[in-house]
């Protein structure tokens, strides 16, 4: 009972400012929510808000406040009664016909709880993350200073130069060691300013038995091979000195087994720290580990000692390093979506919701994002996280339309050499094939159960360190698809350090390819570094993309249209695989004829009917700048 | 992405036993799941199941056990890790296309969590539920018997004679008192007989302010007026004589302002059951009530002393009536899904999880429903409810398909006339259109939330003590459509008490209208209890229609086929409103040339082709038993 007139001028709502008074709500506050409607569709006998507090439903009634540019404006009052605050719209036609109208379209049938609107009545996230473009970095690969040189090489560490290439194999691929540190990442911090990014995510720096860190021996100190506190001191005052914030990585669901909370207890039963973890006989030689990893030895969190220790407590890991004199800007969680579930046992909301909770005793102005690669929907209702570094929603939608037909090998932990194409966590025999209409539908299905102001913290990579990188396996010319389409959707956008270089890397492990300092000005890179420099740019110079609203305008096999629109600026967005010959349709877009082109080779023109003709030659993706949509009454 | 090829033959599971060989797994229990995928689609490089458990996907490999009846049969293991525990099936095929199989259907793309088949690790419903047809009784409106005339009219009460229309604006629609009684239901204990039923449930039978007795003044008494405990004990001993349970109704979300704990708190600081209640000022005066009616204070579960006195003591109130002498086979939770919530709290899934937990105690063979009159699937995940009262996945679409052009004006409980169609909980001005592809769109959509087992405890009434009688609405002739449906699509059916007898009524309180006894072989009456009579025993003579799978076959805009299946036997079920031909494609029906008629007149025929043509005017109801399903290797 979907309405899959996707050509058709719907009715349309979400989350943003043109739609809601206020978006960072308290309990019992009255909010205001509009519902435009094309004029002409109707008549409509009555326009009404359905929301379901505590699980029953309540009804307001939509006055008509004006029309402009076409559309017809409703608004009602919703009183916010709990934390997160359900709502659709209903229309009832004249003609006795009725639609409903939630995140995931517009419905001729009742619709589902879970995919209403959503106000959130937690504390809302600092307004700086929706502005925000991040960059990734994997410190061991990203740039090794000269201080690096007077570290001595760690017993678990196979010293490899720069230039050596990565060895996908074990004990390699955990083992094999470039020494990239924390100054290193100083010194091209000016890098990061000319590419326009805003806000650094380092992946773990804390000392630990592996190259990428993810089984920490302490979580209490930095890395001295990384340069130590004082190091990462540094790095901070000297980013924020930039305009860039920088934010850390936090495994909760476990640590390594060389950390010295797990070492204090293992085999020696009546240890301090011996409830942090799951020890499973009584000599505390056995436990639970993460995937049955013997190196990572899950946290119980259980453990009210642990919990102080780890959060809550005033001189807890989380606090620690975001106060003086760290000053970190929040923490980017690893495994979230595992940390407190253990069979019968869920204690996931409550650990969210106690960093949360800690974050903002602590400094308000930090963001906390969590880990789930899969569906994260459920844990992210604005309790916890304020978004998720997820993939069903963007990466791997986008991964399925733009691959080609040609792939690396790759080769496995163990050693195997694979031909069918990896794809991130999904042993399912390659990429799949999409088209941009299923990765329109994969982006509403993954987001229409997600508050929107939580799937504006979403994080959308092309690859992370997990992933192979997208430009290994991008079918020819649709990079600049891709990453506009990162930088224009609604999310976070995130440039993994070294996509900016054209870099590839057919698996997690191949794409932590050191950086290729250097090349910049290499005709194969300067193209690509141009384009990077001026999608970060558009994303940045154009407020609208971070917390603008989102209308779909047109989507088919080859090509999506949308803009994000607010009262002060619209932009206009094309992507398309194998080119576009399209036709938004009169009253879907106002003010096409003053649009100005900001991206892409793109043809944009209005037709004598009013309508919007939009060309190009695929692979392209293109963006224009529109007036910002007039809401009456507002 | 979903694939809406509704005409093509699909690979098919469900939770049923053909496909799960175990459905009350313990956590750590390895259960064989079964896929089964129609001879030649493919060719199929692999099958996997893909399970989530503490939010990280775990795969597994099916085989490929055999062949039978053209399907091929694939089995593979899922260790059951999570209580909910989810999964879903990727069929890989040689092509390098990707299909997921999940509650929703079959999907080129990734699928959500929440609509994965599930296994629960909950302790399983009693299995009588499932071969259960439950008759709804509306105490005060079934039958007086001669006892009735020694009690006294209570103060509250307005009397009408048996004959009396029902006064439907307040005060009568409260007060109006009938006097049907229990010994009036013992009475009449063989018209049940008769009819086939065998699971009777009354709403409230405590002593209270109102007719609907949902406004209890205690939970520890029978209301006198009713006949008392005794009478309760001989009903109860009566109808289990004759193969009937028996469940009653309570209400844990709130208490009448007239209940012995309110009256004892109400102005009494200190109060030993002031912790019951929401009191807001500090002398109890003022306090929370259902939506803000004054005569339904709600409960605190907070409140440890009410856990206890309610439900978890050894003399409890619900314990009590499930206890002997009065052996009560299980409750009907009234308000269930506002039960422990309100604004910032969100106790409901302890509440029923004590409840549950608590008749599992006392006796285990007994049920627990919640009434959730709207998008029930967050509530239904096996842990508590058995099955709810709700109204989304059965009733309302089907008003929606087969109500007519005629509708009976109502009158509010102000006493004003409306004369649009009246829609239970839905004030959208009347009753939508649907098609019979609406419908099972509605079907699925909430119900691919649901875990199999809990979904065949779901009560699938045509109408309640809540709603407008189906047949007041009802087109000429979908009586029998709307019924037939009821008995056989996976839930419990529910004959509301008057139904039988083809009753009408415009809303929920025309609908209370007295039982007319004695018309039984009216010639108005005799050929709709006939219809009754023989669909209830349809349903009880084929037990697959309790608990075997179930596949879509066809669903046009008139006409829906589906097929409940077992290893011992299998029904084809055909509803249409408009008139059916419909060719069932070779392959996806096997045996029909062996199908006896069970009910109803259409024409079953088996092309020279092997596909099944299925031909009926409409509109009509129609079943034929096939031979079971053989599954290879099983």
């Amino acid at each position: 009972m979907t309405d899959t007139r996707s050509h058709h001028v719907l009715p349309h709502h979400d989350g943003s400012e043109l739609y809601v008074s206020d978006s960072a709500p308290q309990l019992g506050d009255v909010v205001t929510v509009r519902l435009r409607v094309p004029h002409g569709y109707g008549p409509l006998a009555a326009v009404r808000t359905r929301s379901n507090p505590d699980h029953e439903p309540e009804w307001t009634t939509a006055r008509l406040v004006g029309s402009a540019d076409g559309w017809d404006w409703w608004e009602a009052p919703i009183t916010v009664r709990n934390r997160r605050h359900g709502y659709r719209f209903v229309l009832q036609h004249d003609d006795g016909t009725v639609e409903w109208v939630n995140q995931s379209g517009v419905h001729r049938g009742e619709t589902l709880d879970a995919e209403d609107f959503a106000l959130v009545a937690h504390p809302a996230p600092p307004a700086w993350l929706s502005d925000s473009v991040m960059y990734q970095v994997f410190p061991d690969r990203f740039a090794r200073s000269a201080q690096a040189d007077e570290h001595p090489t760690p017993d678990w560490a196979i010293p490899a130069a720069w230039t050596d290439p990565v060895d996908p194999a074990m004990p390699g691929r955990s083992q094999q060691f470039y020494g990239g540190d924390l100054p290193g990442i100083i010194e091209h911090l000016d890098h990061l300013v000319e590419l326009g990014v805003n806000l650094l995510y380092l992946t773990p720096i804390f000392p630990a038995g592996s190259n990428h860190r993810y089984d920490a021996s302490s979580f209490d100190r930095i890395d001295p091979l990384l340069g130590g506190e004082e190091a990462y001191i540094r790095l901070i005052e000297e980013a924020h000195a930039r305009g860039i914030r920088v934010i850390g990585d936090l495994t909760s669901n476990h640590s390594g087994d060389r950390h010295e909370w797990f070492q204090q207890a293992l085999g020696n039963p009546g240890a301090e720290t011996e409830s942090y973890y799951y020890f499973t006989d009584d000599g505390n030689t056995e436990y639970v580990s993460w995937l049955g990893t013997p190196t990572l030895p899950k946290f119980d969190w259980s453990s009210a000692a642990l919990r102080e220790r780890f959060i809550s407590g005033e001189d807890s890991i989380v606090a620690k390093w975001l106060k003086p004199p760290f000053n970190a800007d929040g923490w980017r969680i690893d495994v979230a979506n595992m940390t407190g579930r253990l069979g019968d046992v869920d204690l996931n909301a409550e650990v969210r919701g106690l960093l949360r909770e800690t974050m903002l005793r602590i400094d308000p102005d930090t963001v906390l994002l969590g880990e789930s690669t899969n569906d994260a929907i459920s844990d992210l209702q604005g309790d916890g996280w304020h978004g998720a570094m997820t993939y069903p929603s963007f990466t791997r939608p986008v991964w399925g339309w733009l691959c080609g037909d040609e792939f690396e090998p790759w080769t496995t932990a163990e050693g195997e050499v694979r031909t069918e194409p990896w794809f991130f966590g999904q042993p399912i025999g390659g990429i799949p094939r999409y088209t941009a209409e299923d990765v329109a539908g994969a982006i509403t299905r993954f987001t229409a159960g997600v508050p929107w102001r939580v799937r504006l913290g979403n994080m959308q990579p092309l690859d992370t360190h997990d992933t192979g990188r997208f430009a290994t396996n991008a079918a020819p010319g649709t990079v600049p698809v891709a990453l506009g389409l990162s930088m224009t959707l609604p999310g976070v956008p995130v440039v993994f350090a070294g996509d900016e270089f054209g870099m590839v890397g057919a698996d997690g492990e191949a794409s932590r390819t050191p950086m290729p300092w250097g090349s910049e000005a290499h005709p194969s890179v300067a193209p690509i570094l141009e384009l990077y420099r001026s999608l970060v740019r558009l994303r940045r110079e154009h407020v609208v993309l971070g917390t603008g609203g989102m209308r779909w305008l047109h989507v088919d096999d080859e090509t999506m249209v949308f803009v994000r629109e607010s009262a002060d600026e619209s932009v206009l967005a094309l992507a398309t695989r194998g080119g576009a010959d399209v036709t938004i349709p009169l009253g879907a877009l106002a003010g096409a004829a003053r649009a100005e082109a900001l991206h892409g080779d793109a043809t944009l023109a209005v037709a004598s009917d009013g309508g919007v003709l939009l060309i190009a030659d695929g692979p392209a993706f293109a963006a224009w700048s529109l007036p910002g949509v007039e809401v009456p009454g507002a």
